[in-house]
C-alpha cells in the first residue's frame, strides 16, 4: 500500500457544477468562477440597502468570506487576498450571504464598520456619481454627483494601497 | 483634398480613459469594459433597496440604457442585446443610473415593472438562497431559500428562453 498523500490537491473547496436544474434551483453550493478564476461580489448595506461596491473573489476569498463572516476579495490590481479593511478599519461584517440563480454572482447584505464609507475615495458606496439618461451618450454628457461630503480624507488613511 | 468617410469608425460612444483622478472623481463618463468588451451591471430596486440581479452590458446596451432610461444588456448566452422584459413583459424602469469610481461597474435603480419579478425563474430577485456562513464550507454545505414563492411560473411565459 503506498503512503497517503500529503495534499489532497484533487479535493476542491466548493462541488462541482452539475445540471442546470440543481445548479439554478437547487441547495448546492457550486459557483462558476470565470476564466480568471473570479467571482463577481455584490456588498450592499444590510439597513438602507444601498449598494456600496461591486469587487471581485477568487475561491479563497469565498470560503474566507463564509468561514469568518467577513468580506473578502482578491485584489485584482495587487494579484492578492484582500481582507476589506485591513487597511483602513473599514470591515465589512456579513449579514447574509447571497448567490444568484446561475451561481455566477454573490451578494453581501453586511454591516459597514469603521467610518462607514465603503470607496477607497472616502465616499460611503463606490457609486456616488449617476450618469443621465433620457438622451443618448455624447461628449457633453456629464456625471453628476449623488454624494457630497467623504465620510474620511484617504490621504490620511492608505499610502498609495486602495482597501 | 479626399473624401470624408462614410463613417467614421474612430468615433467611440464613450469617451476613452483618461488619468486616474479624472476616471475616479471627475465629470467624464469612460466606462471600463472588460476583455470580452463588457461592463457588470446591477440592477436594484429603486423602492426597497432590494438587489435584484446582476447581468453585463456591451457599449451598445450601455448606450441603449442610457438613451431610452430601459435596461438593456448583453446576453453572454444568446450573444445579442437584450431588453430585459422583451419577452417576459418584466421590464426594468431606471429611477438612478450609477456608475462607480473606476468605472468598471453600473448601479441601476429600477421600477420592476411586470409581474415584479426580475429573475426568470420567477422569483422578485435572482439572490433568493442564501448560504450559511460561519464555518468552512464543505460539502455538507446547503443553501437556504429566502424567497418561497414565485411571482410567475416561467413555464408559462418563456420558451427555452431566459429573460
Amino acid at each position: 500500500m503506498g503512503e497517503a498523500p500529503l495534499c489532497d490537491e484533487t479535493t476542491a473547496v466548493f462541488a462541482p457544477r452539475g445540471e442546470r436544474g440543481e445548479i439554478e434551483e437547487g441547495l448546492t453550493l457550486s459557483p462558476k468562477f470565470d476564466q480568471d478564476g473570479l467571482i463577481p461580489a455584490i456588498a450592499a448595506d444590510a439597513d438602507s440597502g444601498d449598494v456600496l461596491m461591486l469587487a471581485y473573489m477568487n475561491e479563497e476569498a469565498l470560503a474566507l468570506t463564509i468561514a469568518t463572516g467577513e468580506a473578502h476579495y482578491w485584489s485584482r490590481s495587487r494579484s492578492e487576498i484582500w481582507r476589506k479593511g485591513a487597511t483602513s478599519g473599514n470591515t465589512q461584517k456579513i449579514v447574509d450571504l447571497r448567490i444568484d440563480c446561475d451561481q455566477d454572482a454573490i451578494l453581501m447584505k453586511v454591516t459597514q464598520r469603521g467610518s462607514g464609507a465603503s470607496c477607497h475615495l472616502g465616499f460611503k458606496s463606490c457609486f456616488f456619481r449617476a450618469i443621465p439618461t433620457g438622451a443618448a451618450p455624447s461628449a457633453d454628457l456629464k456625471l453628476e454627483y449623488r454624494e457630497h461630503d467623504k465620510a474620511f480624507d484617504p490621504a490620511e488613511v492608505y499610502g498609495k494601497s486602495t482597501d
